[in-house]
């Protein structure tokens, strides 16, 4: 081991995610490289290696990971799951997590089977290719009910609330690869990341309240105190070990009216729920999954601050200005995190991490910054 | 302004303390390009740009403040302050700090001269250039004295504790630029960090205890309950104020045996010392140095833990083993940051940053983590 560099970790996508992992894999004299096609993607923005190459070529894939890294993982669910077992068997490096979990984030229909009677709530589900189906699937859960791609979608794409069954035809005559859920009366919304590394070991976050604007997680918040923290960490974890993954995933679950904790989604990465961790716990997701998928230790969890949220930074009609930046680096006990993306009105630009003593407060501080950047203000 | 940057910061030198600034500079989506002729110097190795030249050309470094940058700033103290007064006249881009506070960082003579009769404490000092000057301070002061070049010195090299006429004169014969001064009883050695913009405000942090091993700072531990807090902060803000500081700067004193403060040297960049800001204050010394010199609002400087302590990481007999590594990273509420160089003993390779509730335990964790690494353990 050179001192010089630690490992080379090789990150299918150069978003965001690419770009915080790179940034925290400098105090590790760790080498981040990305495939990406994009010179100016914001991990190269950022210093990041690249390999130029695209995620949609197996090709691409399999040159990448023989580049020379040690392990291949992702800044995303956007490569083609049958091309990632083509790339686990062309390649010695390792592919973490493997494809057989990552493909849990990807595709919803194969996610809600592989936990159905392992004893993990879940929203009841059916795969359907007709109306008949929605309709029956309907007569016993109620309508309305809630249609989904199972692959593809993201951030609020892909997801369609229908009332009856003129609105279910409508949603499946545009695609194909539907599935149907009840729709949850829900009550409140937790996310519980978890970091695992190859020999088994694990550790989770807090767990954090985030909130959802049309499917789009805009707010996290990291507070002592829920009742369900316990056993939606407890979840996480058997989770974990359940779809043997490696490096950190994000386990989104819906509280319903009832107080059940039910599984929503997977994200096999980093995931902007677990960005907060950044500012206020010790170890934060990104340098976890850094460890997590070069198998080293994974470090401690624990928060360091009573309170932490996290406010996405969306792009506003216009760009800032000098100083809407002045103003917004300005506000104390904020840390602004920004993603070197140029702007566009609704786009993801960054975020900002706030830590305080009260929700409140802590909230509303971290809402202005990004007021201020999103020029709503 | 460009969501994508928010401005390019340039630094003369490549060294640790730039690609610190370089990993802090992502956040806030500032460019840091650094003038350094070694494509594998620390910054570069973690993905800052690099303008290739020498800070020792007076004209690479007008190139350099032409290439695009909004302002030019230090890793080091190499740059001839003849040749930074030339840059200043020379490119309309500012820099930060100015050479005429630089140089107090370059130059001890200048510096003592600068404070002497301003109500900062400071040890005895005289400029000398033969063995009877020596003689006539010692006279006065007592030996053994202190000779040091004006110039030059760093991690301990330039000063010399001479203990009668024969040993200076055999200092003195090897070089010039000399200055004596007495030989200070230290107690304890303290540290402030300060910050401060161009127009004036500024902000600096609590105070670190300080130790030097043969004149290269090893340890530093921030605590609250010394009481020489309040006067220490008090004494480095004035001393901002009165050398005009933009950026930030490291004020070493002495504790002298009758409890009084007295201003060692100064550093006008990021320092050793403040490292431990970067996992234990809200706004760490690297990121408030990029706000300072781009004329941002300052960060809040308050620690968020009741503890810190930072260790370095000496290069030992042979590099780290992948074990010893996996060891250093297992040590819970220790932060670990490496600069990517290459292994030699002796070499700063990196520090150790840990939290905790008492300062024996924390220091004991962080210890162990370098001896680790510099294989003494």
């Amino acid at each position: 081991m050179s001192a010089g560099t630690t490992g080379v970790v090789g990150v299918v996508g150069g978003g965001q995610l690419a770009r915080m992992l790179h940034q925290a894999a400098i105090s590790l004299a760790i080498r981040v490289v990305v495939l990406d096609p994009d010179p100016g993607c914001a991990a190269a923005a950022a210093g990041a290696e690249r390999f130029d190459g695209t995620w949609t070529s197996a090709d691409d894939l399999v040159a990448f990971a023989n580049s020379g890294v040690d392990v291949v993982t992702f800044d995303h669910e956007l490569a083609d799951p049958d091309d990632l077992v083509r790339l686990e068997a062309a390649s010695p490096v390792p592919v973490r997590p493997a494809p057989a979990t990552k493909v849990l984030a990807q595709d919803k229909l194969v996610a809600r089977t592989a936990l159905e009677g392992r004893g993990f709530g879940i929203p009841a589900f059916a795969a359907v290719h007709d109306v008949a189906q929605v309709q029956a699937f309907a007569a016993e859960h109620g309508w309305p009910v809630v249609l989904k791609t199972s692959r593809g979608g993201y951030d609020g794409r892909g997801v369609w609330i229908v009332r009856d069954a003129r609105e279910a035809a409508e949603v499946l005559a545009a695609g194909d690869g539907f599935m149907v859920e009840e729709l949850v009366d829900i009550r409140e919304e937790l996310a519980v990341m978890v970091a695992r590394r190859p020999g088994g070991s694990l550790r989770s976050w807090p767990v954090f309240r985030t909130t959802q604007v049309e499917g789009i997680c805009t707010e996290v918040i990291l507070a002592a105190g829920s009742p369900l923290t316990d056993r939606a960490r407890a979840l996480a974890e058997r989770l974990a070990e359940h779809v043997e993954l490696t490096g950190v995933m994000a386990v989104e679950f819906f509280v319903d009216a009832g107080g059940e904790l039910l599984v929503n989604e997977l994200a096999c990465r980093p995931h902007n729920s677990g960005h907060v961790t950044m500012d206020s716990c010790i170890t934060d997701q990104f340098e976890q999954h850094l460890r997590a998928v070069l198998d080293l230790p994974l470090g401690a969890t624990e928060p360091t601050v009573d309170v932490a949220v996290m406010v996405n930074v969306l792009g506003g009609a216009a760009p800032w200005s000098a100083e809407d930046f002045a103003d917004a680096v300005a506000t104390d006990r904020t840390s602004l995190h920004l993603y070197g993306k140029g702007h566009r009105p609704g786009r993801k630009l960054g975020h900002v991490n706030a830590v305080g003593d009260s929700v409140e407060e802590t909230l509303g501080r971290a809402r202005k910054v990004a007021a201020v950047l999103g020029g709503s203000d």
